[in-house]
């Protein structure tokens, strides 16, 4: 272990919106929570070395570095975050889980099945704490979705049904970028926005056993990117896709994600329906649930816009006063804190790789189904 | 032809929900809509004596009778209007055809594809007017949708989500019906509100070519109804149903009717996104509509709530004044209205029997799907 | 009395916009609930002899007159329905009152305090059933509110604001009309929209004790109304009224009416806020009502969208399945209803002509508070 | 000036909600902003050794102590923050404008008039730039709200209605505390909340020249505070307070403040109706602005909500991708943004303590008017 004392050293890989989104965790976590290791804002790697220096100064890091290699060898580093795009995420989670860190990994997990499987074993056999950075768990809304579930209240569950709807995509002079690319990115809407989609209904609903899906790209070609660039790339992954489920429960479920639905920015959504009430959650409105109980009088029974800002709600006791609404990157200080517990306690909070890896084979049994055009296990 | 001058006779079959509704619609019509011809509610007819005489009078019909054939052959009677359950839609709709009525026909048109093929090949022969009540069409907020859809206001559609939702099944003490068998009701949730987002999707985004989908019984077995029955009967349709779908414009669609989610009365809600825009509409809200164009200005670009109840919303200018919201009711008698211009021009309005012929192929193709596990062409 | 046993014959003054939806209402109502007497539609009375007799047979009347009076000499006529406008309802209903005849007139009861005095007095020596037509009483959602405020479930209620916004002044461009002007209007929002505010205050908190306020006139001068007008013309009442108001229970309350709030139709909406609970009202959505009660578990605690279409919500019952709305003409049946078992019981059902005078007096008094520039006793 | 370079010591007085609220601001500011100069946390001030020891460990403060006079002598504190409550402000702010410091003072601005006024005098003569923490200002949405008036978007303001509905009084077992003694805070629901609404009209719409108004407490005694006390004390401020408005401009004002609305747990909302259009907003929904325009083309006009979370949104751009909301605090680090702009500039950004004096001259004359039962100039 590279903790000293109370204090963990942290190496964050990438430096782009994901390195700033823990960045903001790590320097706000401990004002808000008790946190036992704290972090330390080590250093900040990117590939960039101009860039990097820029957001190391930022986001408020010690120092920064070109090679995450160099962040293994660091006595004083004891978490390594990785915030870079998929197609490294293996390559660094081996590294440093084989090198004694405990990981952050940002999320999907990986871009294929079997690294993900890699990645997994690597997680068990090193024995430190790997996370994957599903932050949405962690908003308070949804943790108490989870609650309601849990305890009862909600009865047995039957549906699921989730939505993520963006629509940065729908101006065909968008450039390309990596996210648009197969090799980088893995998948498009599937598994950029439908993977936080998966993750949740496991969370929420169990683990699912079967899908079948489709995909769809409708903007085949986009500008070169680049400054000066002439000419168009071709899209190779998905700008929408949608999955029928089965959960292990007997719960049915269906997913969407796609980045072209005009005027939605964030609206992931989901519903769930059980034998005794339902609720509804919109990451666009993050500190509301809706919750409905069947046994509700009759007469005053109706979904009820739940604030999701009182003291005894999830995380939000250490906040501000009720209605005094928190944002988007709460869910990552929560995540940061819980994670640090984790280390403290030397227990990997969930979701763990062995979560991650769950979750992507189920985009993974969806790609196969849109393959197969029928029902697959996952 | 069997009606007078400006009138014509209806004879309508069934006095339950439907026929309430119905009845409702003729009573309406003429107060707020020219109509050539009017509507003169000559007899209901229904197997009951006792009960189809008190709904003749409490719903204001001139005669009651208890065997549909009377109706064709009265001369008095030029409009039969099928309220009655799924299984007899067949016999009568043939029956009246060949008498050379029109005739309205509840939805959806038939428990099997075969009956509604036989359907509308009569209606083909008859050359009358013919049409199916898929009054949700009527909804000014869904005229509205259509129009922004036709003029191109919404761009290329890509995307139709829907559900409807419902909870009434949800008490396992609700004794059985005859919606609840697949012998007199054909499906569950699929055929009857799955087979009106269908419809809808036909009317808004055209046809669907493929779908691939799952049902699920949840409550199996329901008391035996009828006063001092004891034991239970076996639940044969679904209680729930989902479907994916693909459309011949190259949209992707996704579908989903439930029973069993609480809190949700008449949810019946879909979204579509275009290129330009999308909409958003929800049957317990049914006077407005949710409307986002992408080219708004970027500052001010979100949803509008849209209250459908101006003067140039379609069929509004003959209610109330703006704000002053219309009910239910409101879809049957514009659907009615319609149905009267079509029997004055002699055209069928849509949806004709070939849409419900349409619609059911749809339903019948989801249920093969759900036998054969895989994607099926309609 | 002239009704002949089950039935009483209706005279209705007026056949405008008021016209309409009582004709719908005398149409519909017998058809949803059972009334004893029930309504028989003998004559609409109206100026204009050509577009009364137009009215006659558009909304269902079996004659027509062009002179009140003629109403009040028929003994086949046993209620007078007054829909004119303001300044003639004293005229009006002092006749039919002294003539033996119910009365049901429409809101406000008078345009000054005088003449409303007149009439309650009328009223009360004519022993017949004496109503007023505010008709948002008749709102199943406000019936609901009414029952959580009586059965105490609020607790004690503190606070009440309301306000009633519409746009429909907005276009400096619409001509001068009677709402305009004050010999025919009486006032401008504060008695059109601003008395449907104070009877509902009345019904649901009690009786108003004391006010200040302020009205104001923003487009002063409009096209003179009628084809081939030339000029203009003085508007002479406000377009926008507000008040502060004290109960006599010792709860507060603020109201407000405006005819130029953009993008607000029929926007009349109330809080309630009690030491146990709130609701929310709101006519743009009159099927539903927010409710919120003090003593939920904290952690599912929020206002409650109660949508008021069940069974066993008032007078909901007689209409369709819960979730499927009814509309604004809705509440002018439930007023019939309930104004025919009155004249049934012989007993005026609320709000009496008595209550429609404490109305007034509440508008007479924010009047005299505007002049005085100070709080005024009702 | 203290400060050196592009840095500038902070020196923070009060350590709890507020002190934790800005706190929070200094510390995020500069990662997310560029300013120079940069706020350099020096020390935070508080009565108890212990807890204000406790504070600049949890908050991130360099030093601590527990006389704001040592403050004064350090030539290494620049800017003044003063986050204690209302009686301390005079005090305190007019010791840090005569030692030359720059002030950031808490709202409302002083407990009385005559304070404010003093405070203004001295800010005046000081030249160092000395703001009120009217924070919701700096919500991007109230900042877009901004916009659309000055830019005319809305066309001409005629009305303005504000409430600020809290529950946090609602249990009459909640103890006494210095927000509920007219010695200490001034007035109740009037100052601490009403002023917000007071400050975001000034803002929005303009000076308000007269205004009306009532208050009202509700609960007169409360348990004594402090473990162990017995007895109750009386509270000497108000619940509730309401009141209306004439603005120079011509336009209608009404306000409420509350904290006994069940339900509402931060619902500061408000409403402005120009001649071409409209916008709400509400800060339990902080992230959205509703906005209808009057020129809408009829068929599709209707209220948006705009979630202001676009890059070109004020300040947001600064933050996350569209949809990615921000929260409570956020508006906090909005306004030591623009106030470190200000001191770089030498000019104090509104609110200056003008502006504070202009908002407690309101509420003064409201006071006055409940005396006198009148309209009351400002």
């Amino acid at each position: 272990m590279a903790e000293t004392g109370a204090e963990i050293g942290v190496g964050l890989v990438g430096y782009k919106f994901m390195g700033r989104a823990h960045s903001t965790a790590y320097r706000q976590v401990r004002h808000f929570f008790p946190v036992d290791p704290a972090p330390r804002m080590r250093v900040i790697c990117g590939r960039s070395e101009s860039a990097v220096r820029a957001a190391a100064d930022s986001l408020g890091w010690e120092e920064h570095c070109t090679d995450y290699r160099s962040l293994l060898e660091r006595d004083d580093v004891g978490l390594v975050d990785i915030c870079a795009s998929g197609e490294v995420h293996r390559e660094v989670a081996l590294a440093a889980l084989r090198a004694g860190k405990h990981v952050l990994c940002e999320k999907p997990l990986a871009n294929t099945l079997d690294e993900a499987r890699e990645m997994r074993e690597a997680a068990g056999e090193a024995g430190t704490v790997a996370m994957v950075c599903f932050n949405y768990r962690r908003s308070p809304a949804v943790q108490l979705a989870s609650a309601l579930v849990r305890e009862g209240r909600l009865g047995e569950i039957r549906h699921w049904r989730a939505v993520y709807l963006q629509d940065w995509l729908l101006d065909p002079a968008l450039p390309m970028s990596w996210r648009l690319r197969k090799e980088t990115a893995g998948s498009g809407a599937l598994g950029d926005i439908g993977s936080h989609l998966v993750d949740l209904a496991h969370f929420l609903v169990g683990p699912i056993t079967e899908v079948v899906g489709l995909a769809e790209n409708f903007i085949g070609e986009r500008p070169r990117e680049g400054d000066g660039a002439a000419g168009t790339d071709r899209v190779t992954v998905d700008d929408a896709a949608a999955f029928l489920a089965r959960f292990a429960s007997g719960a049915t479920g269906t997913f969407e994600a796609t980045r072209l639905a005009p005027g939605r920015k964030a609206y992931e959504s989901f519903e769930i329906n059980g034998s005794n009430g339902s609720v509804v959650f919109n990451l666009e409105r993050l500190n509301e649930l809706q919750v409905c109980f069947a046994d509700d009088p009759a007469d005053v029974s109706g979904f009820r816009t739940v604030l999701v800002t009182e003291p005894g709600h999830p995380y939000v006791g250490a906040w501000w006063p009720p209605g005094h609404i928190v944002g988007y990157e709460h869910t990552f200080v929560h995540t940061v804190k819980d994670l640090l517990d984790g280390i403290g306690s030397g227990r990997s909070p969930a979701p763990t790789f062995d979560d991650g890896y769950r979750c992507q084979a189920v985009l993974d049994a969806v790609e196969r189904s849109i393959e197969d055009r029928g029902w697959v296990r996952v």
